[in-house]
């Protein structure tokens, strides 16, 4: 079976991944870069997320989530869970930063961790092996990794909706039309 | 009154409209130009929108919703209705078009669209004037124009949310952790 093969079956193609992972930072940066602070530092309320914050997550998840649980994974395989990944660690990634240096982080951290990921060559085998979640339980490389991409858009979606919340009295009427305010925050 | 004075009133900031608006070709760009139509190309199912979908979209009212109406409210206030917008407009803007030609399109239009804008000095007792639209009834050129912004953030929100529904086999157990996997289309 080849590795395109193996991937269909599961409904993930590695290839597919890595090319959304590969564009995310330029999309964050042509998004973000120059914009006001009243679009990229406001959130949706107290304990909630900017697009500051978002980016600051997204390095930090590069640098403790995906791929040290890749290797972590293909080290260990489920004989041992992830290490838990802390969903606050981004407020450390960014203290005492700007924006911009955020998306340049960003950019290089994605870049490099994409950079070892394709070294590894990874083989359908190696897709279809187990890991252990501390929450969620056995998960497959293959799902860890489509996780990944998905994760990225998870916070696009997060993000459209956040700044757009800045708007909801400015639109006035044509709020109805909008999806986006309407969307409950789902978690994130 | 200074123009930023009113518009602060409205929660409207024209400035931060104009930024963000002149982002989003090249955010499209960014995220979807060469990446693969498994990404581009899926929809939700029937009647719904894949992202090359909503580019056209995006085309089509740049030629036919947002400029059009604030000329038509300056030249007629809301003594006339908007013309109807054909929310189905954008499968003649797109058809046998590829997503490449369809974000040079949009890179083009919106450009000369804020060009256009810029142009018409907009003062606060411009943006305060009141238009109807079809359906919506009363309208300012205010709401008009922070409706055409926050628009952009709809779509970027719908987008990443259709593209995330094609992992949602892929990413497991993963999905629960993903508020984008759980988000009701809220019409769009």
């Amino acid at each position: 079976m080849s590795i395109l093969e193996l991937a269909k079956t599961m409904n993930h193609n590695l290839e597919n991944s890595i090319s959304l992972l590969t564009r995310t930072p330029a999309t964050l940066d042509a998004l973000l870069r120059g914009l006001p602070d009243e679009w990229t530092l406001s959130n949706e309320g107290e304990n909630t997320w900017s697009a500051f914050d978002i980016v600051g997550h997204l390095i930090h998840c590069e640098r403790a989530d995906w791929m040290p649980r890749t290797k972590w994974l293909l080290k260990f395989g489920d004989s041992r869970p992830f290490e838990p990944f802390d969903r606050l660690g981004h407020i450390r990634e960014s203290q005492g930063k700007q924006l911009p240096q955020l998306l340049d982080e960003f950019t290089a951290i994605r870049a490099e961790n994409l950079c070892e990921l394709r070294a590894m060559n990874l083989h359908p085998e190696d897709l279809s092996r187990t890991g252990r979640h501390p929450a969620l339980g056995a998960v497959t490389l293959s799902e860890l990794l489509a996780a990944w991409a998905a994760h990225d858009l998870n916070h696009i979606h997060q993000m459209s909706r956040v700044m757009a919340r800045q708007y909801r009295e400015a639109v006035g009427p044509f709020r109805q039309y909008m999806g986006v305010m309407q969307c409950a925050a789902h978690g994130g």
